[in-house]
């Protein structure tokens, strides 16, 4: 531990409307990694990373990968012992699609009093992952702003591809495992509890991603002419997407929940305190009644149990008014969130053999692979994690909750397996912070007390 | 009868190179009435219509309607006692995606010499039905040129809609039924049954064209947040479409075959003389198997059986790349093909019912309707058709067939309710005209023998 950290919380609140700055800056830059038509922004985020980092005094570079540039930057700890952390965001954001949804453009960030006392920041990426990533960096500016020095070496990683399944990261972590080895990764890709109780993430998801086209006739085709005759690629696609789920919710490939395990008492009885429901869950998306399968609470539904969901279906004419063809074609994009010990690979594999097995003789189809992760699960209770705990608790008007979630963050293994690190996983967003849709945005009191709230973290774990 | 029609036939011939720039002048007009955003490109169309028709001595006029405007022209016959006849066609078109298929630019008409002494004419419309219409319209060039009078006297109603569910169609008969009714009708919007063998179609499906939209969360979400707990609008879509029809290829719909009845064994025994094979019919358009109800005749299907078809699907991120995103609403286009008596207003009904009976009630389903038309059957053995059967026979290699159609085009209805005037359906397109798709053709042979089949029918008919 250093000094006291009241002056560095201090200059960490003093700082605020700058780090707002600087926040906008990131955010204006268009950095969607999934669509090529934004590689170059995404080089700009990375670029605009270094400078900053390097104006801090890091050694920071852009690191070239096939894809989207990494950035890695290192700075020593004020004291040879102090531990070495590595800590991870991504710079990349979502398309902004549908656009006519937005009630400002996306990457024009702003601040909006949406209640007196509680503002938010809009725009694409503000909540995932750039505003997240700069509570860390704006962190460590007031500590060497006040000490000239930081409590814990520090390696930071930032990836430009984990909205598209980020191809590079394993070869690259591969190639640089010395580099970037450290006692432990932060991992700043997460959420809250709720607006007053912070939260460290036990448990992630698995992802698998795969976009099927199901071909058909080798034109468009006049549906008066071969309607009736002529194989309809949507018809196809339709019985393959409606028989993957039975009428219970569950996903019917086969050997699908293989290494799926029931939560255990205790974790299921902790999760029971947090008193969420379907009703609050649901309620504030405008639905009400849980989809998945039957019989088990939202929160295990989407902390626990798999998933098939199609992301996206095109085919035929969509266009404004009515066209009568039968389209040559259409195509699907489905992902499965995997929990447990669900092999990404099999269950890939199980799918590609259930689709082609519902695909008639006379047409084909043609897949296409976009990431596959296998679900983590961390100990709820590491030496890492009660730190932690500790530190948020000090910051929040509640004490800091384990939970589990229902999205992927595939680096978090890897670090696992080949850099045999643990990671803490600790984010600021919210359930409303509308990440991957229309008007993202993220707490004005997220970005500042997430600030203090690595601030205090740092601190406790230099301890 | 008028004086020998050589001269008549002689003339077409010679005027073919000018009919063909004509043509070409209609289909460089982009009238794509399904898109807005052509609404003044249909109107230059009528325009040109009008035009070209006032030129040959016809008293022509654009007449408004809440959509595409009709063209309505009128000449006299050179004697009282011959018969009236109205002409129809439609000068509006299919869209044209998907853009990147097409070998040459849709609305750049040219002549293509496929193989020797075989040319086609390519560019939208040129089949459907802007080449077809015009048959007609030099026809009577032809006549005008030699006799400076025609043999029946013409009533020409040109559309500009029947793309689009023909909206307008009904009240402008209705309110224009005495200016239009006439003996009979001749409709040019059908096909030959083969290069060297005329048809005339005596069957017609009906078409009930509907759009729903199904609506589930209030935005997009995450399908790590949500997913296996939330509603995801396209599984809805999947499961409403995909039991739209069973294993045997049946449409479900509660008494959707209604109304439907088994073809007259001598009707069957007509077709089977045709020699048409679900190897050579699919086999054109790569396909082999037949999709629809087992063990009919593609004929049978086609022409006789009634048939639900999605014609476009939509929803969620269907861009480059990924996106683990659960959409807010997902939409389909589907279309029923209708026979004997079925009910255009019944079978909407129904099958709106069963969509919102496969609605979860949190979310909520919207329709909207495109166009509804029963079938049509004329007599197989009238004497205009027998008439129109041997001229035809007279120009082409092979005797003229009766033949089923499985397209719709519901004006026959309505000349049939509101005018009460039986219609000839004559045309020469055939069944690999990609009307509707990319390279879009219509022979040169169907333009040149068009016009010269034109000028002996009404011929037989004054007769």
């Amino acid at each position: 531990m250093m000094a006291d950290i009241t002056p560095v919380l201090e200059r960490a609140d003093a700082n605020l409307p700058k780090s707002l700055d600087r926040l906008f800056d990131l955010v204006r830059i268009k950095s969607i990694s999934t669509d090529p038509a934004f590689k170059a922004e995404c080089r700009k985020a990375a670029e605009w990373l270094v400078s900053e980092l390097t104006a801090l005094g890091f050694t920071a570079s852009v690191r070239d990968t096939p894809g989207h540039p990494m950035v890695v930057a290192h700075h020593a700890a004020a004291k040879a012992d102090a531990p070495h952390v590595l800590f991870y965001g991504h710079y990349d954001v979502q398309p902004v699609d549908p656009l006519n949804l937005w009630d400002a453009p996306p990457f024009e960030p702003a601040i909006k009093e949406v209640e007196p006392g509680r503002k938010i920041i809009t725009g694409r990426g503000t909540a995932d992952d750039k505003g997240q990533l700069m509570t860390f960096v704006e962190a460590v500016r007031a500590y060497k702003e006040i000490h000239d020095a930081l409590p814990c070496r520090i390696t930071m990683l930032f990836e430009g591809e984990e909205e598209s399944g980020s191809p590079s990261l394993k070869p690259f972590l591969e190639a640089n495992a010395a580099e970037l080895r450290a006692d432990y990764a932060l991992v700043c890709d997460t959420g809250m509890w709720d607006r007053e109780t912070p939260a460290i993430s036990a448990g992630l998801r698995g992802l698998v991603g795969e976009e099927i086209i199901i071909k058909a006739a080798d034109r468009d085709l006049h549906s008066g002419y071969f309607g009736g005759a002529a194989a309809n690629p949507i018809h196809i696609l339709a019985d393959i997407l409606a028989d993957l789920r039975d009428e219970t919710g569950r996903v019917t490939l086969e050997n699908f929940y293989e290494g799926v395990e029931e939560t255990p008492a205790q974790i299921k009885a902790a999760w029971d305190t947090l008193g969420q429901t379907a009703e609050k869950f649901l309620g504030e998306i405008g639905l009400s009644i849980p989809s998945g399968e039957k019989g088990r609470s939202v929160l295990e539904l989407t902390w626990a149990r798999p998933t098939a969901e199609v992301n996206g279906i095109t085919g035929g004419y969509t266009g404004e008014g009515f066209k009568t063809v039968i389209a040559a074609q259409a195509s699907a994009k489905v992902s499965f969130r995997l929990v447990g010990n669900q092999d990404p690979a099999k269950i890939r594999e199980t799918f590609r053999a259930y689709v082609r097995s519902k695909v008639p003789t006379d047409c084909s189809v043609e897949f296409h692979a976009h990431g596959g992760s296998p679900a983590i699960h961390l100990p709820y209770d590491s030496a890492l994690l009660n730190t932690a705990k500790v530190a948020l608790s000090d910051e929040w008007p509640k004490p800091a909750v384990v939970i589990g979630m229902g999205g992927s963050i595939p680096i978090v293994g890897d670090f696992q397996r080949m850099l045999g690190i643990e990671s803490l996983l600790v984010g600021f967003g919210l359930s409303d912070d509308r990440i991957h849709s229309p008007n993202e945005k993220y707490e004005l009191m997220s970005f500042h007390k997430g600030i203090r709230s690595w601030i205090r973290i740092l601190d406790a774990l230099a301890a």
